[in-house]
């Protein structure tokens, strides 16, 4: 027999059905009982009367705690004296598939009240709370309508390794790890692998996967593992391409979060979800300077020149909507020196950008270096030549120009709901967080 | 403007186009030089005379490597003569974007004489294979229909954490890590976490993921870090619903891959994609052992008893052809000994499956022991209960009874195409293969 969902339950009005579900309230009255049935998509009321007929059952739930998951086998009936719904399930048989064997150790309908480290140490009960639930059920929406999208420009999706043999992009920040008798690492991103697709021709691909950072920083955006989207592609003429393709992406995304779940993310998290308008705005990183410098008189401090650093990226994001309305904004031509060795440059300028939103960096893209002397010297420049050899040894036969970017998952879902990197995932790993 | 792919080139006929690729093969005779070139899709003849008009394109092609990757604009004309297509491009610009600056370590295009190790060394050039490019754009349409698959069910996708605190499901066969001051491992599966999710009343959840095995075995089905499918969803009666889901969810992928690629994978791989058809065969253990002793004389060793080693699974793959005319088969009703803790035991028979593919297992699934209690006393058992307290906690405040399984997503590749678990891999990972 098909499930039948509690949403569902208009359909089956005057007929025998069976449910299942948490119990999200019991009570237990003079003459009469009532338990509140829940399941991942309503609610509905069961009755049942205290009487001899119904001995059993009365029995069962003056036994049955808040929590347990129940099978209710009963008639439902339209009832307009039920506030929930105007319906309630007359049962004739109720099964405890399990029972709480505890009283909860914080109340997860209202955890507003309960410390974040009691949330995070009883996840498996807030994720319970209603508006948990939907931050992943949104998070899975967004990444199903993007990868939903890549298939459909003929990306091939592709699973890199995360066990790698040397630290990939520096020495630090990397987790290291006993790998039979050697040491291997934790890979920061697939960055490399991503590019080595493209010398094997593969043109497109994409691969949405955990990526590990050993940084040592207690903040409200980072964690230690979190979930990357990383696309790169083929045949580009210039990280232009990359810019308008991560616009149209971001797009699908929205649109899909907006059309399924932007009435509830108002009622819940009271936030817009606004679909972005194409093209999003560019500045390139010394205009940016200057109208910080002329809107709020912010002045970048000098070991975080020739880059953004976290204030700047939220007066930054002010800007974008104060000057274009515009909740995006990208930002070109970054110092040399900030940026990895291997985005191209042209005339010394890296030919990549960040994308800012709501003030907050989610993305970092480029149109790469895919020429091997050049990106070799660009390597030695860094110091990098030798850590990198493996990875130099891509480009000597032959590889397409291409670009790609990588996007947080969590960042992404963090900024859409106003809330924090810890509730945007599922676990959340941080340098004193490795349970549960 | 947009790229051209190779495979669409009838529809520009007469037209002036750019394409971009990798070239093929160059042949500079006396009087005309030819390219071939080749892009993920196909590949197209680029015809050059020698004249003193063309001097600039003829001393370029003089200068070519193969596997240099250009861009060229020019004529694209019909020419019966030419037997590639019957079509040729008469260029008049030639752009060089990367120069393949080395002889090739090996003949990608015939790579069965070339060493595996050779192979996966210079994997960026074996994946070119025509072969290999294939293997990775049926892998990522199956795990695409499978996906489609759930999400139609209502399942939302989750991350679980990779980096854990405590070794899961046993002590041995785990990665160890620095993680800061403490020690972490990396998780063999996500089990722990996707049962969590029902103990949170996600219902029904998938991961696509990388799992790790620290297994020190040198086998062609083994490898330290591959990518696992896997999913569990609440409110089942039995482990029937579990293996009926799972012929569906396989239904769904198989007929995807064979509509989009069966020609090509009888072509390359000489392989039929054989839509399985509902319900598959199901054995109990012990049928298993009485049917192999009188069909193939095969008697389970000693130490394998209440289980199958792998020529056991060889042999059933052969009887399921034989006696069902099916290529899958479930064997159910293992011994609880050989069993991990958390399958749910009826009469002390655990309620789950091995699915066999091939001769090859594919799949462990099972209903699970959501009564916290029981499940308990079921680790106890297996003296892992100390290890395991964290994950006991989920069980204790309420758990639907609930199911799933794992599929490893390369072994299903390597099945499908008769190939080894090195060559299903985009990377390969083994306790001596570490890089690239």
């Amino acid at each position: 027999m098909k499930r039948i969902y509690l949403k569902d339950l208009e359909t089956h009005l005057n007929h025998e059905i069976t449910l299942q579900g948490f119990v999200d309230n019991i009570r237990d009255l003079q003459y009469v009982q009532f338990i509140i049935l829940r399941d991942i998509t309503e609610k509905v009321q069961i009755t049942i009367e205290k009487n001899e007929e119904n001995k059993k059952l009365n029995e069962i739930v003056s036994n049955l705690t808040n929590e347990s998951t129940i099978k209710v086998v009963g008639r439902l009936l339209a009832n307009s004296k039920v506030k929930l719904r105007g319906m309630e399930l007359l049962p004739s048989e109720i099964i405890v598939t399990s029972k709480s064997l505890e009283e909860l150790p914080f109340n997860f309908k209202n955890n507003d009240t309960a410390l974040i480290d009691t949330k995070l140490d009883y996840r498996f009960i807030d994720l319970r709370n209603e508006k948990n639930t939907l931050i992943f059920k949104i998070q899975s929406c967004m990444i199903e309508a993007m990868r939903s999208y890549l298939y459909q420009e003929n990306f091939i999706e592709i699973n890199t390794p995360k066990i790698i043999g040397t630290a990939s992009e520096s020495g630090s920040e990397v987790f290291e790890l006993k790998y039979f008798n050697q040491k291997a690492y934790l890979a920061q991103s697939p960055q490399f692998y991503k590019q080595m697709a493209m010398a094997s021709g593969l043109e497109k691909i994409f691969e949405v996967a955990p990526a590990f950072r050993a940084e040592n920083s207690n903040t409200n955006r980072h964690a230690t593992e979190f979930t990357s989207f990383d696309l790169e592609f083929s045949y580009i003429n210039s990280f232009e391409d990359v810019m308008s393709f991560e616009e149209d992406l971001l797009i699908a995304g929205f649109t899909a979060v907006k059309n399924q779940y932007g009435e509830q993310i108002k009622t819940l998290f009271n936030k817009e979800v606004i679909i972005p308008t194409k093209p999003f705005p560019r500045l390139k990183l010394n205009e940016v300077y200057q109208a910080l410098a002329d809107n709020y008189g912010y002045q970048i401090p000098k070991e975080d020149a020739g880059d953004l650093n976290s204030e700047a990226e939220k007066l930054t994001g002010k800007l974008a909507l104060k000057k274009y309305g515009h909740e995006f904004i990208f930002i070109t031509d970054y110092s040399f020196k900030k940026r990895p060795f291997y985005h191209m440059r042209k005339e010394g300028v890296p030919q990549g950008y960040d994308l800012i939103w709501r003030g907050c960096e989610i993305t970092t893209g480029a149109q790469r270096e895919h020429r091997y002397e050049i990106l070799k010297k660009q390597a030695q420049e860094k110091g990098l030549d030798k850590d990198v050899k493996f990875y130099l040894e891509f480009f000597k036969y032959g590889c397409p120009p291409h670009g790609g970017f990588g996007l947080g998952v969590n960042r992404l879902t963090m900024l859409m709901l106003g809330i924090t990197i810890k509730e945007a995932m599922f676990i959340f790993r941080g340098p004193n967080r490795l349970n549960p």
